[in-house]
C-alpha cells in the first residue's frame, strides 16, 4: 500500500500524491498496489491510515510526503511523539508541542529496510539519502502514526515512510529550490517498494557507503 | 544552433549534453535546428564553435553547459574575459588567470532576452534563474567566445549561454546536490528557443517578477 | 555542568570545546558552573558523563558538540537509540546501526526548555533554531547517553544538548561553510544556561514565532 | 580608504558599515586610513565616492558592502555595467536593466589583488573566497562606479570592493542565515588592506590552491 497526502496551504498540488497517481497508472511487476490519499488534518489522517490498513490487509505500506526544500528522495529512520506545526492543516488546526499519541513512546524506528532502499535508489540513478528527522508537521505524524498502528494494532506489516522534493513547477513559483521529476519520483517509489517487498534485513553500511563507487560510475553509461 | 560540450573531467556524460540531444531527437517546431558538441578544451571549443558558425550559419546560437551544483536553469546575462580553471581541461590544460581574448574586452552582455526566457521558463514551470556570473572555467569561456565572436565577426547572430544542472544519475553519485531530469532540461531548451525566435525586445521586469505571482499558481493546475 | 567533547578526526580543535572553554574563563552570573572535557569515544564519553555527573551533582547539564555545516546555533529537542558513524571515533570504533542501548527506548525529548532558550537567543541577537536531529555519530550518543542517565539514574536532573556551529578557521579551511565566532557561541551557552535555570515551563510558540519581529528590529539598534 | 554604505531597506544597521567603524576605531599599523560611509542611492554614492577620493587623495580605496546570504567574506573580482535592483534604494530609485555609465564597458575587472587577499584571509582563519558577481544591485553599482573612477580619472589608485556576511544579529532575525561577527569581519578588512598595499602582483594559483593544506591545519593551534 502507497499513502500520499492531499495538497495543503498554498499548494495546489502535493508532489508526493503527484508521485503516487503514477505509480497506480504503472504499478511494479508483480505487486498488487493500493494506493491511497489521505486527508490532510492531523488526527483524521491517521484514523483514514487505519481504515484504508483494515481494508486492504497490505503486507507493506509506504506513507509519502512533500519534503519541499529537500533535494533528493528522503528515506525517512525514525518519527518522533511530537505534533508542532509551524502553520494550520486543511482543517485549520495547528498543534503546537503536543504528543501524538500521549503515553505513546517518544519515537519509533522505520520498519523499512532504509539503507537498502537508499542503496538500491541510488543504483538506479536517483538521488535519495537516510534522514533522521521527518519535521513535526504532517509528515511526522502520520510516519509515527503508522509507526504507532504497526506496534499496537498490526505487527505483521512493515511500514515506513518516504519524502518527495517538489515538483520542477513548484520549485519554479519559489526562490531557487530544488525539485525532482515526478516521473523520477514515482520510479523511486517503485524501487522502494520492491526493495522493501525483496529485503528482509536491511543492509549495514555507512549511509556514504549506498553511494556508486567513481570506479562504478561508468556502468551508468548505459543507463543514461 | 544549439551547443553543449563533451563528459569532462571524472564525468561519464555532461547534462547539458544529454538535454541538447534529446532536443534534438524532437527539436521545436517551426524550427531549422542544428545540435553541435564541442571538445572540452580551452580554445580548441571556441575554433570548433566558430568553425560550427561558418558552416550552419545560423541566426541564433544557444550554448549550453553544465552547472553542477545549481538548482535550476540558469540564463547567463553576462559573460566575462577570464580563464581561471579549477582543473585541466580534457587535453590537461588548466589556464590561471589568463585573457581569453588578450586587449579584447573585460566583459560582453548576452544578447539573448535573458529575463523574456527566464519568465518563460517559469511559466512552463520549469525553475529557472537569470544569473550573473558563468564561472571561469569552460562554461565562461565558451559564453565569451560565442560573444566575441558575435562581435567582432557575425554582428546578425544573436546568442548566449544556459547553464543545466545535473541529471539525476550525476546527483546521485554526489553528495545531496540538486538535479534535474534531462527530459525537463530539454524542454527548457526548447522553451529558451523559441523565445529567443520569437522576442526581439527583453522584458524589463525585476527577477522576481520573472515568477508566477501566488494567484496565478492555480493556472497550474492544468499543466501538472 | 557544561560539557563538550574533545577535538576528532582532522579537527586540530572542537568549535563547542573552544566555546565552553570561554564560558569557563567567565561564566554567567551566580551560577556555580563546572564544564567538563569528554572523550571522543562511542562508550567512554557516557562512562565518563556518568562519573562526573556523581562528582559535581548537578542541578543542570547542558552538553555540547560541533554541528559543523550549521549556521546557527542548535538547540536540540530529540536524541535517538542510534549510533551510526561514517567515520571512526578517537579509539578507532565505527559502530554502524547498533543501539545506544540495547532494549532502551527508541528516543528522549531534552529536558531543556529547547523553545524558551531559542527565543532568548534569537532577542540576543545569536542565530538559532530547534532541531530535531542531532545525527548519528558522538552527538547524538552523548545527547542520548544524557537523557538515559536523567531517566534512569538521575531523575531531578534537566539536561539537553546544543550544536556550536564550526568556528571560523575551521571553515576557512573547507569549502565555503558557515561559521560562528567562539566568543559568540560562548555568549549562547550562557544564555542557554541561564534561560534554562530560569524557566521550569517551556514557551509553546512555533519555532518561527521564537524570532523578533520585523517591527521590534529596531530596539536592535542599542545592542548592535 | 575604506568606505561603506548606510543602512538600506528594512535593516537597522548595514553589516559592512559596522566593520568598517570598528576599523576605523582600530586602523591597521602604519596605515592613514580614511573611512567613510556613502549614501545608499543610485548616482549618488557614485557622486559622493568621487569627492571623498578628491578630498582624501587615497592610494587605495576599499569599498564594501553587505552581502546578506554569503557566508563568507568575499572579495569581488568583477562589477558588470549593469543596475537592475530587486527593490528601491533609500531615494526611492529602482533602476532595472540599466547601464551605470552609458557608453562604459560592459565590466571592469578589479585592481586589487583578489587572490593574495584572499590567500591572507584564509591564512587569518578568516573564511573568505573570490566572487564572479557583485550582484546587480547597489554594491555592484559602486564597485563599477569606483573601477570606472580609476579607470577615467584617477589612474594612480588601486580599488576593489569586498562583501561582508550579515552579523549574526541580522542572521537572527531571519531563517538561518550564515553570518559573521563584525569583529571578525574587521579583522579581514585589516588584512585586505595590509595585503593591498604590500602586494604589487597578484597570486597566480587556483582559488582552491588559497586554501591551507591540511597538513597546516595544525598550525592553527597556535591561533585557535
Amino acid at each position: 500500500m502507497l499513502t500520499a497526502v492531499e495538497p495543503f496551504g498554498r499548494n495546489y498540488l502535493n508532489s508526493a500524491w503527484e508521485a503516487c497517481r503514477l505509480v497506480a497508472e504503472s504499478p511494479p511487476d508483480n505487486l498488487e498496489l493500493e494506493v491511497v490519499q489521505l486527508p490532510c488534518a492531523f488526527g483524521d489522517s491517521i484514523a483514514e491510515l487505519r481504515k484504508e490498513i483494515l481494508r486492504v490487509k497490505p503486507e507493506l505500506v509506504v506513507s509519502t510526503g512533500q519534503g519541499g526544500s529537500r533535494p533528493d528522495i528522503t528515506v525517512e529512520r525514525v518519527a518522533i511523539n511530537l505534533n508542532d506545526a509551524e502553520g494550520a492543516d486543511n482543517k485549520g488546526n495547528q498543534p503546537i508541542d503536543e504528543a501524538i499519541v500521549p503515553d505513546g513512546p517518544a519515537a519509533y524506528f522505520s520498519s523499512l529496510p532504509v539503507k537498502a532502499c537508499t542503496k538500491a535508489l541510488l543504483k538506479a540513478g536517483i538521488p535519495a539519502s537516510v534522514s533522521h528527522t521527518a519535521g513535526t508537521f504532517l509528515c511526522n505524524h502520520i510516519a509515527f502514526g503508522l509507526a504507532h498502528l504497526i506496534a499496537t494494532e498490526f505487527p505483521d506489516i512493515r511500514g515506513g515512510f518516504v519524502h518527495i522534493p517538489f515538483t520542477p513547477a513548484q520549485a519554479a513559483d519559489r526562490d531557487r529550490r530544488p525539485s525532482m521529476a515526478s516521473a523520477t519520483a514515482a520510479e523511486a517509489l517503485r524501487v522502494v517498494l520492491a526493495t522493501a517487498m525483496s529485503t528482509s534485513t536491511d543492509h549495514s553500511v555507512t549511509s556514504r557507503s549506498t553511494r556508486l563507487s567513481p570506479k562504478s560510475w561508468l556502468s551508468r553509461r548505459s543507463q543514461k
